[in-house]
């Protein structure tokens, strides 16, 4: 299977096959798959029953979803899961606290991608799932990572902001720098019916082992389902994110020692 | 770029180059990829870089880890996070009564393959960490999938693990099958040091909407924390692999009507 005619490598071509499947189309046909990926349906058939032969997708019926060894390969090595992993155990401690949704996110691409969350049973859904993003000034987690940012970054970040014409929940680009402003001197971000109005949304920042800010905790809490404590919820966050620190440092000198 | 003089494709290369990553081994330079993936050197340096040109493996420093684009493009929409975000706030609930490990696996290629793991602050490291694999003879979790797996599939997996002379921690294939007739009327599976002599493991079957096992659920317990209750442990397992069980159906029932 060599180049295609329009010089795409069969990676970017796999690339695109894969990109067709979301957390709301797990299941798709070839032909569905040619659609979404934009590629002649023969060579989506043709691509899908290969990826199928090497496991990185599945039949289900006449449809493909996601293979099992694809998720393998990628879960077990990726950075992503390694930070998750020292995470989740301190996030259970804050979700026991706290109930609610609490969730790990990172900057990826000018956007929030969440490595991990935690919700109670039957807690009402929030549109952070696991490897899904959101825009950065959106959620409490993204305003964190935004105002711990790198100043040139942040500063393009919002320069294209204004440049696009959005507005953002803040109001404008100028109140947005405000509360970027507040949460870098506060340690952290509250924020209220930004995405959906009966919900507050609650955020701290996350240092790696080399100090700068590698991730940010947040809960979205619900406010139909009881009063919300701001302070109090930071301090669990923050007593949570200082322990996330702590093993992150704990494990590099552990790596350190050992290489 | 074309099929390989060995006539496997791009896409089997690039599983191999993949399969090279590991939770022991997260970055590797193209030159211990060629090794580990037994690939000519020049191929493993040309594949890692156009790897890196998508995302799939992403560079740090002189080597590589796997990329953030391939863990979003497979956790988003893999069959696997699905079923443990399913899982994961009833674990939760598990978790906050027992303490220790809770995890929860399935069948894949004859082993146990880890779907989700909740661990208790500090807890011993075990040997299920997600998206890794362990016997079906081994672990509790494996016993279970064992003792509900088809019985035809069953006979060949003892069949095969009689031939290979392996001595199963039960003392003998026998015993094993002893351990699994008593699983099935007793509904779960206790076992002592089948991995380590101070863990006491326990685990139940999770049934999907279709009424078979599709996963089981299970207790790592360290008995040098403190002292093991079985029967209590059986009951708080039990209670979320309903829930579990119920939300499968739920969701079933929901995609049915949405379908």
């Amino acid at each position: 299977m060599a180049n295609s005619p329009s010089g795409e490598t069969v990676i970017q071509r796999v690339d695109r096959v894969l990109g067709a499947f979301t957390s709301r189309t797990r299941r798709l046909t070839a032909a569905q798959v040619a659609k979404r990926a934009d590629l002649p349906p023969s060579t989506a058939h043709r691509l899908c029953a290969e990826l199928a032969r090497c496991g990185w997708l599945d039949r289900e019926g006449d449809a493909f979803v996601v293979g099992t060894r694809l998720w393998e390969l990628s879960t077990r090595s990726a950075p992503e899961s390694s930070l998750a992993s020292v995470a989740t155990p301190f996030m259970q401690d804050v979700q026991a606290a706290l109930g609610h949704h609490i969730h790990l996110g990172r900057v990826e691409g000018g956007e929030v991608l969440f490595l991990q969350r935690l919700s109670e049973r039957g807690a009402r859904e929030i549109s952070s799932a696991v490897a899904e993003r959101l825009p950065l000034h959106v959620s409490a987690v993204g305003l964190v990572l935004l105002a711990w940012m790198d100043e040139a970054e942040r500063a393009s970040y919002l320069a294209e902001l204004a440049a696009s014409g959005t507005h953002p929940p803040q109001g404008s680009v100028e109140n947005l720098e405000a509360v970027l402003q507040t949460a870098r001197s506060a340690g952290h971000v509250v924020q209220t019916g930004n995405i959906e109005h009966d919900r507050t949304a609650i955020a701290v920042p996350v240092k790696g082992a080399q100090g700068s800010v590698v991730a940010a905790l947040g809960a979205v809490l619900d406010r139909t389902a009881g009063p919300v404590d701001p302070g109090a919820t930071v301090q669990v966050l923050r007593a949570a994110s200082h322990g996330i620190e702590r093993t992150l440092r704990e494990e590099t000198a552990r790596e350190r020692v050992a290489g």
